[in-house]
């Protein structure tokens, strides 16, 4: 277990170990290109599958390091969190992996598809009221009972160092990156990109792509200090979490820039990947596309890591059906 | 060029001559594998990708093989097809990457999507009436009027040795193969795989898999004849076409059985891979995992091979959304 608790005392170290720690556990995801794509941008477009990855998400990773980085003593115990998305599946995975439990406290109102998918993979849900109240509460509870350790989706660095040995297998996979650009939500997976390539691959630019409905993230960096939006709604529904203290102290020191991308734009460039590329992935994923898309000048020329960050899609409600 | 005409004159030199003539056009396409459905069926399956193929299907391999395969003298005039489906893309992918003409006969009630598709890859469309007697009077036209060469989406030999590169690949990328499966329709990719399987491998099973609405290969193989359906449909539409000569051949000297499943066991098992395996696979590609599920003892502890063959699905009508 990391004894740190500040994303600043993060090393490559942490990485590194995180990559040793997890890697029974998780799969070297595939790197594809698309000819067709990169005649559309002209760039070299090399797609990170982590829609690939166990539990179908990269998330995998930091819950991975998080879970089989406890003591023993601390394991028994178990893990607890309140996410309705990739976390709680891949938490849940990774706790199943140890044989541990797994406490999700979730939303009494959150889709069925999404509570059967956390118990498929072994998560015990304790259900809440839809107010952060109700899931503070029940969740301080649940903690109470059970001693579980709490593992924050993105703002603990147990996580982004997990996070991290995604860009480190990209960085072997592809030679000669100018540029990696990835989603950006709560920060997680952009925090573990600015670890390695900081480190690793210092002249490589990072981006981080979002809605702009969702533009949190972006408003914080031009800012200079955390701004978090009230209940937004995009259809990237993973990336309506705000910057927490870890993972703005990444983006605001080794991020290049955040680039924005509409609605639009985004389900049109999520149905493209599909239609192209004949891979499912989530519309989060897609912003990192838009984005280069609408800034072309930006990525002409350039060998572009895109992080594809998840696939679990529900498969009966696609954005361009109506 | 080859210079025969039928089937049994096949050999597998002249798989291994189109594997070397069509390499720089096509892809090696990934094997990939499922833990997940691995569980569910008792079997070991290794889904070889063609979804991520040139031109988004194995077509590309038969069509390629042909046109590379031109004199030179033969290869400017052009070549000539009639198919509305994934033949006509490969193709007229396969003459844009020799510099030759593509004529594609097509019904002018075809889907406007599946015409623009063909003119993006550079085919030339000359329309006809939706009748089997106007196709072959504008097919025989533009025949005449081009000398293009014609090329049949699997009676051809040319086709059926361009095929049989997918399995020789997936021999190389899987090792101790008990079996291997495969979408039926016309029998091109099945001919293909009955000629490398039988040659380099002859203890691999070879199963062929098909809708229950269009069974005609099914009753074929059981009759020991070529019986046509007329008319079939299937949400399986790449399998309505039948059986013919060359192809037969194939199927009544090395297929191990014929498998069917039910439209909705074709629908659940296409959804179940988008969602398991986060890749689009057109509803053909799906039967052979709905045959797995269905005949659960007949796979159960065997490594198996699963053919992929296409993943150029229409995203705005997807069966499982009404």
């Amino acid at each position: 277990m990391l004894d740190i608790k500040t994303a600043s005392q993060l090393t490559i170290d942490d990485m590194l170990a995180a990559r040793e720690r997890i890697a029974p556990y998780i799969h070297r995801t595939p790197v594809l290109t698309s000819s067709y794509l990169n005649d559309l941008t002209g760039a070299e477009l090399f797609f990170k599958c982590e829609n690939f990855q166990k539990a179908g998400a990269f998330k995998v990773r930091g819950a991975s390091n998080a879970v089989f980085g406890l003591s023993d003593e601390m394991a028994k115990r178990g893990v607890a969190t309140h996410s309705s998305g990739n976390h709680a599946l891949s938490l849940s995975y990774a706790a199943g992996r140890r044989g541990i439990p797994c406490h999700v406290v979730m939303p009494r109102t959150a889709p069925e598809a999404k509570k059967a998918a956390v118990r498929g993979y072994g998560g015990i849900i304790t259900e809440c009221e839809p107010s952060t109240t109700s899931r503070e509460e029940v969740f301080a509870r649940v903690q109470a009972e059970t001693g579980a350790e709490f593992v924050h989706p993105y703002n603990d660095v147990r996580v982004i160092a997990g996070q991290a040995t995604c860009s480190a297998e990209l960085l072997e996979q592809t030679e000669g990156l100018d540029a990696v650009i990835a989603p950006i939500g709560g920060g997680g997976m952009v925090s573990g990109t600015c670890l390695t390539l900081s480190n690793l691959a210092p002249g490589v630019k990072i981006y981080a792509a979002e809605p702009e409905q969702a533009d949190d993230a972006y408003r914080s960096f031009k800012a200079g200090h955390i701004i978090a939006d009230d209940a937004p709604v995009t259809v990237a529904d993973g990336l309506k979490v705000p910057l927490k203290e870890n993972t703005w102290h990444f983006v605001s020191h080794n991020v290049t820039d955040i680039l924005t991308a509409s609605e639009q734009e985004i389900i049109d460039a999520m149905k493209l990947t599909w239609q192209r590329m004949k891979i499912v992935i989530e519309a989060s994923c897609a912003v990192p596309l838009a984005t280069i898309l609408k800034n072309r000048e930006t990525f002409v020329g350039k060998r572009v890591g895109v992080i594809i960050t998840g696939g679990n899609v529900d498969l009966d409600t696609l954005p361009w059906i109506k």
